[in-house]
C-alpha cells in the first residue's frame, strides 16, 4: 500500500519516490516504470525473498538478475564493469531499465552503470536500508570508490522512480538501522528545526520502529532532500549543504578503507565535529550543539574510535575530497539547528580543535 | 588567428567552436576556458610539438600531461581509468580542466574521464584530426569500446570549449585527412544539399588541402552539426541522422576488432549501402546515388573488402548495435540528398541486398 507519494523534479524531468509498505507486491506500480522489455536487476544474496517477488512480477520481461557482494569495499570499478559486461552480455539495449535492489551500494554501482550503458539507461531504485532510503536513493548521485577517494569516480544520474518499502526495514539489523537516523538527524541539522524538535520527542519510538514514526521519518527527510536536490541537481550551491558531516566522515571511511564503520556511523562522528567547529566559529549556540550531541548519542552512534588512526592520516584525507575547491579546505557548519551553511577557508587549527574534540566525545561517551 | 566562431547550445549551457590557423598560440583564448587551476592534458606521443606550445602557454598552471597510446583498439576501459588514476594521483579537484588534444580517441576517452571525475568536471576538445574536427569533439558524445560493442560505455557531457586549429592538418597523412572527409559528406547527404553540390565541386581542392576549402568544408561541417545537436543533446530525435552509414560501419569496425579499417572508412562503405538501400526502399532516385557512390570515389574512400569478413559476422555485429531498440534493424536512410530519414522494421533481406551490393561495389572499384 502506498502511503505517500512524493515528486522530485529537475531540469530535465520529474520521478516520484513511493513510499508505503508492501510496495513490491504491487506489480503493476513497478512494470508502469519500466521502459522496454528488458530488465537487468542488481542485487545482493541478502535480498533474495524481494528479488524473487521482482522476477515474479516481471516473468513476461527477459529479466536478469546479478549479485553483488556486500559492503562498501566493493564500490569499485570491478563491479561496475562486472554489471555492464553483464548487459553487454545478455544483448540489452537502449531501452532496457537497470532495477537497483538493496542499499546505497547497489544503489550508487547500478545507477552509475546505468549513467554509462549506451550513455545513459533508466533505473528505478529499490533502497532496502533506512539509509539508503532517506538519502543514497534520492537525487541522481551515482558512483564508486576510488583508492584516492570516496565516490571519486561517477556520475549525476537521476532514477525513473524509487520505492521506499518499509517492509524491508523489519530485518534490517540495529545497527544498519541506527546508522541510516545520522542522515534523518543531518536533513533536520541543516534545514528544519521543527523536525528536530519532533526527532528528539520521538527518538525512543524511531529506534523501536513503530511503523507510523519510521514512515514520517522517511517522508520527512525525504521531503527535504527533494526540496534541496530540485533546486540545485548538480550540486553547485545549496546542495552542498548536504555535505555536513561528510568531509571528516568520508575521510575516516577512507583512511579505514571502507571497513568497520558504517558510513551513517562516520557521518555522525563528522556532524559532531562540525558542531563543535560551528560553536568555535561563533554561529552555534553551546546549548544547542549539547540537544545535538545528546540526540547523536540517544540514536546510538556513539563509538569508540579505531586507536591505530591519526589524526594526521585524516587530515591527508580531508585534502583529497572532493568537496575542496583550489586547495581550500571547505566546511558545512550550523548557524542554527536547522540551518546551515557553507563556509570556505576555514583555517586548519580550527579542524584540529574539532577533531581533537569529537575524539575525546566519542571516546569518553562509549564503552564498546 | 580565428575564422570562425560558431556557439554551440545545448539545454544547460553553451560553448564556443574555434576555427582558425595557428590557434595553440593564442595563450589569452585557451586561458579564458580554464576552470581553476589545474590542467591534465591527454595526448599522444605525434603531437608532441603542440604539446609544448600548451604547457609553455599554462607554464603557471599545475599542467600534468598523460600519453595514450594512439589507434581506436585502445579507446578501452583500461585507458579511461589510467586518466582517472592520474587525476586522483595529482590530487586534481572538481574544478580542475582536462584538455583532450589528439584524434577522436583522445577526444572520446578524455571527455568520458571528465565525465565521471567528480562526477563531471571541465573538459577542452583540441581535435588535432579531421575526422575529430568536423564531428566526434562537437555535441558531448564520450565514451570507450566495449567488446560487445563500440562506444558501448559513455556519456553526453559538453566541452567548455572547442578549438579546431588547421595547422594542426598540415602533418596529417592523406589516408586520415580521407577518412574525416567521409564525415564531411554525411552531413551534407542528411542535411544540407547545397554543401553537397559545393562538396563535387570542390573535392579536387579539398584533397589538395587548400586552406580556403578546407576552411570552409570544417565551418560547414560543424554548423550542421551545430543545428542538429543543438536542437538533441541526447539523440532521442534528429540527432539519430548523424548515425548515417555508422550502422554497418560500426559492425565492421567491430567484426576487425578496430583494426586496419579507419572509422571514416568503414563509415564510407556503411553510407554506400545505406544510400543503396534508400533507393531499394524507393526514396532516393537512382541518378542522386550514383552521384554519391561518385563522390565517396573521388574522396579515395573506397578499400578492398577484407576476404575473411563474412556477411553473416556483419548482421551478428548490427544485432547488438546501440542503434537497436527491442531488437528491431533501424536504419538511416535518404529521402535525397540533403534530407535523412529514421526508419525501422526495416525487413532483414533488404539489408542482405544493400550489404551485397556495397561489398561488390568496393571490391570492384578498388584496385588496393
Amino acid at each position: 500500500m502506498i502511503n505517500h507519494i512524493i515528486r522530485v523534479s529537475y531540469p530535465a524531468g520529474e520521478y516520484p519516490i513511493y513510499i508505503g509498505d508492501q510496495l513490491l507486491q504491487d506489480e503493476e506500480l513497478l512494470r508502469r516504470h519500466l521502459v522496454g522489455t528488458q530488465v537487468l536487476v542488481v542485487t545482493n544474496h541478502l535480498l533474495e525473498h524481494y528479488l524473487t517477488s521482482i522476477t515474479h512480477a516481471l516473468r513476461d520481461y527477459q529479466c536478469n538478475t546479478l549479485m553483488l557482494p556486500d559492503g562498501e569495499s566493493h564500490k569499485t570499478l570491478d563491479q561496475w564493469s562486472f554489471i555492464l559486461d553483464t548487459l553487454a552480455m545478455h544483448h540489452h539495449h537502449r531501452d532496457t531499465t537497470l532495477i537497483a535492489l538493496g542499499g546505497g551500494l547497489v544503489g550508487d554501482v547500478t545507477g552509475f552503470a546505468a549513467a554509462c550503458y549506451h550513455r545513459g539507461v533508466a533505473f528505478i531504485q529499490i533502497p532496502t536500508s533506512l539509509l539508503a532510503q532517506v538519502d543514497a536513493s534520492i537525487g541522481g548521485k551515482t558512483g564508486i570508490n576510488h583508492p584516492k577517494g570516496k565516490n571519486l569516480i561517477g556520475a549525476f544520474h537521476q532514477p525513473s522512480a524509487v520505492f521506499i518499502d518499509t517492509e524491508t526495514l523489519k530485518t534490517l539489523p540495529d545497527r544498519e538501522f541506527y546508522a541510516g537516523i545520522a542522515e534523518i538527524i543531518k536533513v533536520a541539522l541543516i534545514k528544519d528545526f521543527e523536525f528536530f524538535n519532533w526527532l528528539e520527542d520521538n527518538m525512543h519510538d524511531l529506534l523501536a520502529r513503530k511503523t507510523e514514526v519510521v514512515m514520517h521519518a522517511i517522508k520527512q527527510a525525504c521531503l527535504i532532500k527533494r526540496d534541496i536536490v530540485g533546486k540545485d541537481e548538480k550540486e553547485r550551491g545549496e546542495r552542498i549543504l548536504l555535505n555536513f558531516g561528510h568531509t571528516l566522515g568520508h575521510a575516516l571511511e577512507q583512511t579505514l578503507h571502507f571497513r568497520d564503520w558504517l558510513h551513517g556511523e562516520a557521518v555522525a562522528w563528522g556532524m559532531l565535529q562540525a558542531t563543535e567547529l560551528s560553536v568555535k566559529l561563533g554561529n552555534l549556540s553551546r546549548s544547542q550543539a549539547q540537544r545535538i550531541y545528546h540526540l547523536i548519542e540517544q540514536a546510538q552512534l556513539l563509538k569508540k574510535f579505531p586507536s591505530d588512526i591519526t589524526k594526521e592520516q585524516l587530515m591527508n584525507a580531508m585534502r583529497s575530497d572532493k568537496k575542496i575547491l583550489a586547495n581550500q579546505m571547505r566546511f558545512i557548519i550550523l548557524e542554527r539547528i536547522g540551518q546551515g551553511k557553507i563556509i570556505d577557508k576555514i583555517p586548519v587549527e580550527e579542524i584540529l580543535y574539532s577533531l581533537n574534540f569529537s575524539y575525546e566525545f566519542f571516546n569518553h561517551a562509549t564503552t564498546t
